[in-house]
C-alpha cells in the first residue's frame, strides 16, 4: 500500500545541530541507516527518516522529544522493526529513535513475578536473563521483537490464549510525552482503581501519543511440565471446531495454532519436515504433571471427534524449539514457496462462533484467485493471519492482495470481529477504523490531539489528524 | 471526609421542563429521592442531585446528556449506590441518571462466553439468569452492584485473584459522551491492536468521562469442582505468607481471603459462627475434580508449614453460600461490633512482596489507637481492606480515622501499591492521586479536559479540573 500524502519538510538545521551536540555520533543521517530505519518487515512502503537518534536512557529519549517539540519534528520510535502495517514509516520525515541500545533488565522482582526492562530488551533476550530464576515471559509473536515495541503494537502471538496479550502483561510504562515530559503510567500493584488506566492507553498507541522508553511486566513461573504436539484433520472446519470446543471447555491450552495446507506443505519444504500436507493444529501444554496430562486427554478426545487421530508429541526441550521454530518460520516459509516474492501478511480477529464461517469464507476467495497464499493463526483467540506471496513489480498482485485483505477485513467487521487482532493499524489499517469504529474513532481523534497538538508523534499512524 | 467545596447553581427551569416533557413521571425531583442518590455506602458527606432521571434505554439517556449538555448541568450516573468513595455524591448538584431500570440481558453468547447487558443489570441477577447455561460471571466485589456501576469503578472482590477485574473482564462497553454522542468501545472479538483501548479508558472512569449504558463481559464455565475451606493461624503474619507462597507457585486458587481476629469475631456474632477467633483464610478451589483436588493438595502442605493445620470445608451449595455470605457480611458484621457506629472502609494494594510488611505495620498503628477497626482483605492480590467502626458525632473519631487512612495510604505508596486497590477514587481519595501518580495526573486531566470540556461529567472525582 502506497502511503497517504503528507507534507514533508526537511529538518531544521539547528534542530540537527542542537541533537548532535547531544549525542554525538549516536545520531546518524547516512542514508543506509536512515533507510534501515523508515522500513519494517512489511509490503508497505518504506519513507526514511531524516536522522535516527541512538537513545541510552529516558532523561535522553525526553530530550530529543523536547529539542523535537520545540522544532515541531516528528518523532518516531523503533525497537527492532519487526512491526507489520508500517507501523515505523517516517510518512512526514522526522526524527527517529532508535531503543536498541536501552537493552538493560533493571529489576526482577521473583517474589512478585514481574520485571522492568528498558524498552529496547528483546523477548528472546528477557527469557535468557530470566534463565535461572524459574520464572518466563511467555508474549511470543514470533519475531524476537523489543518489550518496547511489542507494548506499542499490543503484541499477542501463539501464547495469549493461555496468558493474554500486552494489554493484560503490561504493570506499568514509562512514557516521554511529546512535550518531553516522562511520566508512570502507574504503580506496581497487580490491580489499582486509582484513576484512569494510562498503561493500557499506551499499550497499542504504536508511538502515537509518546514514546515507552520502559517496561514492567507480568512473569510466570515455568511449569512443571510443558508437552507440544501436532495432528492433522480431515479439513481445515475440523481442526476449527476442534479449537472452538476445546476453548469452549475451558481447557487451560497454552498454544492452539492453524496452519492450513499450503502453510504446513511450505514449512515441510523450508524446515525439512514430513508433517502430512493437511490443515494441522499445533498444541502446546502447561501444567502440573497431572494438570497437563488432563488436558491432553481431554483435547484428543475432541480432536479424535473430528477426525484428528494422530498427535505426534514433541517432549523435550529440543524437540519443542525445532516444532516451534518451524511454526514461527512460517511466514518466510511461505515465502520461499515462490521465489522472489515479497509477502503481504495480514489478520483480523472474530468471535470464536464465527471462526469457522470466516476462515471457510475466506478460503473459498482464496480458493478462486491467482495469488498463492497460505494460512495461520493464533485460534484459540479468533485470530488468524494470511500470507500474500505477491510479486511486488506486478501492480494487478497487489491491486488482487488488496482486494482480498479488503473482503477479509469486512468480513471479520460483520462477524462483530475487528480488522486487526495483533499487527495493529500503522498506516496500513488506518483507513478500516471508521468502519470499525465508528463515532469511537473521533474520541480517539479527540485524545490524539490532547496529547500531542502539534501532531508529532509517528503522525500518520492510527488517526489521522 | 467533607466535599470540597464546589459551586452549585439551582437547575435551570427550562432543562428541569425538557427533562419532565421527555421522562413524564420517570424524573422526580422529590427530597426523599435525591437524598437517597446523593449517597453511597460509604462515610463520605452525601450530597443529593436536583433531580433523578430513570432511564429506560441508551437513546435516552443519550437525550438526557445532551439536554444537561446544554445547559452546562452537572450528570451523575447511579446504579445500586454501593460505592465506597462518594462516587454518586452531586457535589454540584445537576441530574443523577438511575439506571437500575435498564436491567434487560440483551445478549448470551454461549459459544463466545460472552454477554451484553445494560448498565442496571446487577452481578447477582446476571447469574440468576445464566444458571441453566453453565455458565457464570465471576467477578464479585461484595455488594449486588450493577455492572454499569462495576465496570464504571473497575470493580473486583474475592475472585479476582483468579479471573482478573473488571479490566481484564470487560470486552465492550456502549457509552453516552460528554455532548450526549453514543460510542461502542470496541467489537466483541477477544483481542484487537485497532487503535487506542478505550475499553480500558472508560472501566474505572467512574462516570467522569462518559456514562456506560451497555456493558459486555466476558463469562466462564462452571468448573466441575468447586469447595471452599476456611483455616486459622497462630499469626496474621503465618496467614499472609502462606498466600505469598500459594500465589509465588502458581496455584491457581479462586479465592484466598484474610479475616484477622476482629474481623472473625466479629462476622462469628454476625453470622452466628463458631471460627477460632485468629486470623484466618477464606479459600475457594475451583477446577476440574482431579485439578481442584491438586490445589487443595498443594495448598494444605503451604499452610501446615505456617501453622495452618485444620482446614473446615464447605462442599455442598448451601455450605458455601453460608461461607461467602458470612464473608461478604464483614463490613455489616465489623458495624455491628459497635452499635450505633458508622463504617469507613478503605483499601490499598501492595505488590505481594511487600504485604506482609505492609499488614504489620497497619496493624501495629491499629492497636496502638483507641479506635476499633477491623482488616479483611482479598491477599491474592496484594490488596487488603480496613474497617473503622467510628461514631460519626466525634470529630476526633474522624479526625484519628483519617489520620490512620493517610498513614496506610503513604505506606502503600512507598511499598510501590496504589491509594485504591478496588474501591475507586470518587472525591474520599482524590487527594492521594498526586502523590500516586506525579505528572501522570497531568495526563488524566488533559484527558478529561478533552472529552468534557465542560466538566459536566460527575465533577469532582478523580481529577479536580
Amino acid at each position: 500500500m502506497s502511503a497517504p500524502v503528507l507534507a514533508r519538510k526537511p529538518l531544521d538545521p539547528a534542530l540537527l545541530a542542537a541533537l548532535r551536540q547531544r549525542l554525538g555520533d549516536r545520531l546518524s543521517t547516512s542514508a543506509a541507516i536512515c533507510e534501515q530505519h523508515g522500513k519494517d518487515e512489511s509490503y508497505h512502503q518504506p519513507h526514511a527518516p531524516d536522522a535516527v537518534a541512538f537513545a541510552t536512557s529516558t532523561e535522553e529519549v525526553a530530550a530529543i522529544v523536547s529539542l523535537c517539540a520545540q522544532y515541531r519534528t516528528p518523532v518516531i520510535p523503533f525497537g527492532t522493526g519487526t512491526s507489520l502495517e508500517g507501523h515505523v514509516a517516517a510518512l512526514k520525515g522526522g526524527v527517529c529513535i532508535d531503543v536498541s541500545q536501552m537493552n538493560r533488565v533493571l529489576r526482577v522482582g521473583v517474589e512478585d513475578l514481574d520485571c522492568t526492562v528498558e524498552a529496547g530488551v528483546t523477548r528472546k533476550q528477557l527469557n535468557e536473563y530470566l534463565r535461572d530464576t524459574g520464572l518466563f515471559f511467555p508474549i511470543d509473536p514470533g519475531a524476537d521483537a523489543s518489550l518496547g515495541g511489542m507494548a506499542a503494537t499490543r503484541a499477542s502471538g501463539t501464547n495469549a490464549v493461555r496468558y493474554g496479550t500486552m494489554r493484560e502483561n503490561v504493570l506499568s510504562l514509562t512514557v516521554v510525552l511529546a512535550d518531553g515530559r516522562v511520566i508512570h503510567t502507574s504503580r506496581r500493584a497487580r490491580k489499582s482503581a486509582a484513576g484512569y488506566d494510562l498503561t493500557r492507553l499506551f499499550v497499542g498507541s504504536e508511538g502515537t501519543l509518546g514514546v515507552i522508553t520502559e517496561v514492567t511486566v507480568r512473569l510466570y513461573g515455568i511449569p512443571e511440565s510443558i508437552s507440544s504436539a501436532v495432528c492433522a484433520f480431515p479439513s481445515i472446519e475440523d481442526a476449527v471446531n476442534t479449537v472452538i470446543l476445546t476453548i469452549q471447555s475451558g481447557i487451560p491450552v497454552a498454544r492452539i495454532e492453524l496452519l492450513d495446507e499450503a502453510q504446513i506443505d511450505a514449512i515441510n519444504k523450508y524446515s525439512k519436515l514430513d508433517n502430512p500436507v493437511a490443515p494441522t493444529l499445533f498444541f502446546e501444554f502447561h501444567g502440573t504433571e497431572a494438570g497437563a496430562a488432563e488436558q491432553v486427554e481431554l483435547v484428543k478426545e475432541i480432536a479424535g471427534e473430528h477426525g484428528g487421530n494422530a498427535f505426534r508429541w514433541a517432549t523435550t526441550q529440543e524437540e519443542r524449539s525445532k516444532l516451534w521454530q518451524a511454526r514461527h518460520d512460517a511466514y518466510y516459509a511461505a515465502l520461499a514457496l515462490r521465489p522472489g516474492s515479497k509477502g503481504w501478511a495480514t489478520d483480523v480477529c472474530v468471535p470464536i462462533s464465527r471462526l469457522a464461517e470466516c476462515i471457510a469464507e475466506t478460503k473459498r476467495d482464496l480458493a478462486q484467485s491467482p495469488i498463492p497464499s497460505a494460512l495461520a493463526g493464533h485460534v484459540g483467540d479468533g485470530n488468524f493471519h494470511l500470507i500474500f506471496m505477491i510479486d511486488p513489480n506486478k501492480p494487478q498482485e497487489i491491486a488482487e492482495a488488496s482486494r482480498l485483505n479488503d473482503r477479509m477485513v469486512e468480513r471479520a467487521l460483520a462477524m462483530e470481529g475487528t480488522c486487526t487482532g495483533e499487527h495493529g493499524v500503522g498506516y496500513g489499517k488506518l483507513e478500516f477504523l471508521h468502519a470499525e469504529h465508528g463515532e469511537a474513532l473521533d474520541v480517539m481523534r479527540t485524545i490524539k490531539q490532547a496529547l500531542d497538538p502539534d501532531n508529532i508523534m509517528n503522525p500518520g499512524k492510527i488517526v489521522r489528524v
